[in-house]
């Protein structure tokens, strides 16, 4: 449905196939960190990720995640107003190149807003490589105009959702082997273990990172995700905003790349609890990035490897000192500065 | 010859054999939907391309063409200050990743302006992979400079090209087989069939683009298209346009991916019966498409594809409703609004 | 190290491994392609590489060198205010998609300046594929602050290194075959010759183009390079040039890819003796390239193929005139849209 859902269009327990599966080149991996950044060890280096169990050199978490992310917008959110959150999502599965992922949604939830002209849709997502085996899961919330207010409102349904992965519940390839990580991990310039991260430790991030319109407009397309906002400048003149928005999964890839310069060795993202858009981003905007250390979890039946739980906070337009000045999330009022705040579980050699 | 003939430099029966040969990888694909905003199923997803008989996913149609056509710039076009028009575009074979193109021309026409400084030249090029297979042919005429106006004018001669291409000439891929186009209908999220495309109907996309200098030059440069025109921001300035011009062919590829929105089940671009870049585009502009179904064709001992006739139209700059307003091509005068006029069969699952 | 050594935390004979193996794709050349327009013939043909004595096509050389260059940046330059020089750059064997490539340094000299506020620090670099063969060796210099100027000043201790990499340590793929060069030649385009290549020769290079900022930045985080001056829009707002710099080897890049319009044959980049850049570039600035035939060189053991020696100038935002009234490298004052000279040597057939 090219053309987009309204709210009346969505029912509970409504299953969605996606269209357009989409086979994942080698090359994405080479566009992936032209666009972003990104320096995931078990991306950049096929003898790294032969080394730690892998067949070859992974497509890039986040990467998976925007593919899945775009197959559902067509369905989803294309004339959705706001991107409300995330939950429960979980990496099941290591992608590689020549995989192609499919896409199903469940509709899980639907409530329509106090001034009956929108509603707040919720998903269940469930992305799926060639042989049938899920790859990733994660439910999203979406505010979406109604076609027109007179219509009758459904009956409110809201799904319950965790609001933290639980550590049994964190998925971990069963090929990655760590026991011998230690003899190959100059590939990843950190001698950082798990017993390292100290909860309560906070990393601003050393660099920054400035967006072009370009460079988000290709992202995106990239992932072919549809979504006007992001394309359409002649169109967003008009808007409240006067412009073309970034894409959020956009900021969650760059904000993630610039962490990466100090959180050393995480070397795959397990699982997000939670993540906000918490103020758009324009072309032009330049991001920093600051992680808090929430929690650190051993693995069921895992002595090689454990989980820390990072709260990672992206902000704009901020200068080094204004950024160690930040609040950690959850102070409110929320500085108008901060563009994203992700709550998830990354994998870490013990 | 890398510094461009002029009018005089080309003769009648004249061959060019053009230089780089130009191998494409699974990774061109990505990067062509990253420039684009691409959606043909059957470059997407190798799965997909497989059941219905293709070895593996094919490189997006126009993607080969931009190759075939950037290969032909230094001996055709470099000093070209119009493209003028094509005709008799047919793409003979599917092209795959790990395919090396290479390309002809000769010359099959000349006729000089009015003015004697310049003249068109017409050529049929050839395009052919690896195993010296014709994959794509097309004739087109460009507008060239003399180097002298005291020339002497070469004899007129103007070659007899079609309007439109027959329906025993559009090709049709040996191995496509559509008899089970149905049992994976799903991965193109539509459900139009052939007989769905009624000749009158209109479409006016629902999206639009709008295009960066870095997109368009990146994606010029892919093809080694090497015309200064788009690249040259410095001289350019100097020029009557005072900027950059953007490659028709972007514009081209831009469009017919806003049309894929709700073109569904067009698999494949077949052939173009003429093309025409009516308006120059810029980088800022925002690209709106509309199609119009002119024609429908059953092809020759084929019950499973037919072929529909397409003219579409880019416009630039345009809102819904302005675009909604468009007349149909062929209208005089053009509005100026109007960038590209393309009329093109595509195969359609019966 | 991601946070960047001071001029302190480097001693001489210090051995630095540098982080993130890079398993390089086909996608890669392609990328490159879209971001530099280089016309490399054995990159561009799988079947004209093989038709040399290749297994496939190559690597471009340029992008082996900005890889194993930014794999050194995070260690090395990550704090430099300038990048002084290079010198001895040797590229010892072909690079192949799927090759990883890995990057070590050696500290070969240190000299405080006389402001003692910041030094000179000369690494010797070397990177390998995955089977350990060297691939790539350099000298570069660069300007790093001290973290404190009343730190004690090591004792000074300069490298030699050649100011020209002499015949008989030009590297010559052992596998490349030129006898039978001249059947294939029509892939180049060029019917020129090693002895064609006449000393003293000028060529004012047809092209021009104009950096765009997303154009850069692809291109500098494709390398991994982390260099905060190319991306920090907010942070460079406050510097003396108020604006982002453009990575120096983006411009090496776009400077032999406008040469390679009109530098027939050179086929492969095989060393450079050495190379300044002279002045700052930034996004909007319109590149021209002009190309010295300085000398030629016979090589041991070979009849095939020789060696040309081209002084290489990049200018910008000059016209045709202006940089053809450019005087040849070594006059001084230098020009000041002088950006880059370099001083390589190339492999033409004989």
């Amino acid at each position: 449905m090219s053309s987009g859902r309204y709210f009346e269009d969505f029912t509970i327990g409504q299953r969605l196939i996606h269209a357009l599966p989409r086979t994942i080149h080698g090359g994405d991996i080479s566009l992936y960190i032209a666009l972003t950044g990104d320096r995931s060890p078990l991306s950049s280096s096929t003898e790294f990720a032969r080394s730690l169990g892998f067949a070859r050199e992974l497509v890039p978490d986040l990467l998976v995640f925007h593919i899945v992310f775009g197959q559902t917008v067509g369905d989803v959110s294309y004339r959705a107003v706001a991107n409300l959150g995330y939950s429960d999502v979980r990496f099941l599965r290591p992608v590689f190149p020549g995989d192609t992922l499919s896409t199903e949604s469940e509709v899980i939830g639907l409530r329509e807003t106090s001034g009956k002209d929108a509603g707040v849709v919720y998903v269940r997502t469930i992305g799926s490589n060639q042989k049938g085996q899920e790859v990733l899961t994660f439910a999203r919330w979406v505010l979406v105009p109604k076609r027109n207010p007179a219509s009758p409102s459904p009956t409110t349904s809201t799904p319950t959702l965790p609001t933290v992965v639980e550590a049994d519940a964190i998925p971990v390839p069963t090929v990655l082997n760590l026991q011998r990580f230690w003899d190959v991990s100059w590939a990843t310039g950190s001698a950082m273990r798990w017993s390292d991260y100290q909860v309560g430790t906070r990393f601003d991030h050393p660099g920054a990172m400035t967006i072009e319109e370009a460079d988000h407009m290709q992202a995106t397309r990239l992932y072919h995700n549809s979504a006007q906002v992001h394309f359409d400048a002649h169109g967003m003149a008009g808007s409240r905003f006067g412009k073309r928005l970034v894409y959020g999964g956009h900021i969650i890839s760059i904000a993630a790349a610039l962490a990466q310069q100090s959180l050393g060795n995480a070397l795959l993202m397990a699982a997000w609890n939670s993540g906000t858009h918490a103020n758009p981003t324009f072309a032009g905007d330049t991001l920093r990035a600051t992680s808090h250390v929430v929690a650190r979890a051993e693995l069921p039946e895992r002595n090689d490897v454990g989980a820390v739980r990072i709260a990672l906070v992206a902000s704009k337009n901020l200068n080094e000192a204004e950024v160690a000045a930040l609040p950690a999330p959850g102070a409110t009022p929320r500085n108008p500065a901060v563009v994203l705040e992700l709550d998830f579980w990354t994998l870490v050699p013990r």
